[in-house]
């Protein structure tokens, strides 16, 4: 089974980060920007904490409150769910599907290196069954 | 490999259904309600467009508009991508991969009789993994 490393290694490892204290609509403009579904808080070099599209539909305008005038930090999620790089896409899905999460930043010893999200271990699942019809098929015709 | 029929036995045929007229702010307390993250916008049995936390996400506030003003017939995605129940989970995968969506309604003739997430089949491939073990295990303990 492919890893956390293989996935990284074709996605790339951009990492999109904010600060706590930028306002819930500039978060959506990066995450409009660069295509993403979610973002990390960052201090420094350190999470703090991840904000995604669910946080966005459930903790500001439900909660009463404005994306312009609301720091990221108060409806980021702070409990943070991270993957090793040598972890296998199997455990990932199990922890996505356990912990109900569609993003997995990746740690490698205490520094994050790429972010895994639900739709990239989908991908990965698929072109590993591809590569292993190529395989079936390459032992056919060598055979 | 398991069907769309297979996820839909074990998480229910249940449908969330919006009008064309309703406004954002109330489509997302229904989301969140229900602790969904894409709802069906439908007019009588026909539907519509799909409504998700990523329509949210980019057409609301980015594009100059209120949530409590701006019916959700304005921000849906109108071209719904659909599935059959007897594809199988493969083929939602590489639909979901290509299309680059998290939500496949799933269409009996012409009847919505369910919304898969790639959630549910992330699920499911885990779950066809444990029964696929469980059968060796037999298999050996049986031999």
């Amino acid at each position: 089974m492919k890893t956390v490393r293989d996935i990284l290694a074709s996605k790339g490892t951009d990492i999109w980060s904010i600060t706590p204290d930028a306002t819930v609509f500039e978060t959506l403009q990066l995450m409009a920007d660069k295509e993403i579904g979610a973002v990390l808080v960052m201090v420094g070099g350190n999470t703090v904490g991840i904000f995604t599209e669910r946080d966005y539909a459930r903790q500001v305008i439900l909660k009463g409150k404005a994306s312009k005038d609301t720091p990221v930090r108060e409806v980021m999620t702070s409990r943070v769910v991270y993957v090793k790089p040598d972890e296998s896409i199997e455990n990932c899905m199990a922890l996505m599907t356990d912990k109900r999460v569609r993003h997995l930043p990746v740690l490698d010893q205490s520094r994050v290196c790429g972010v895994l999200s639900i739709g990239d271990v989908v991908k990965a699942v698929i072109s590993e069954k591809q590569f292993m019809i190529q395989q079936l098929e390459n032992y056919i015709t060598s055979g």
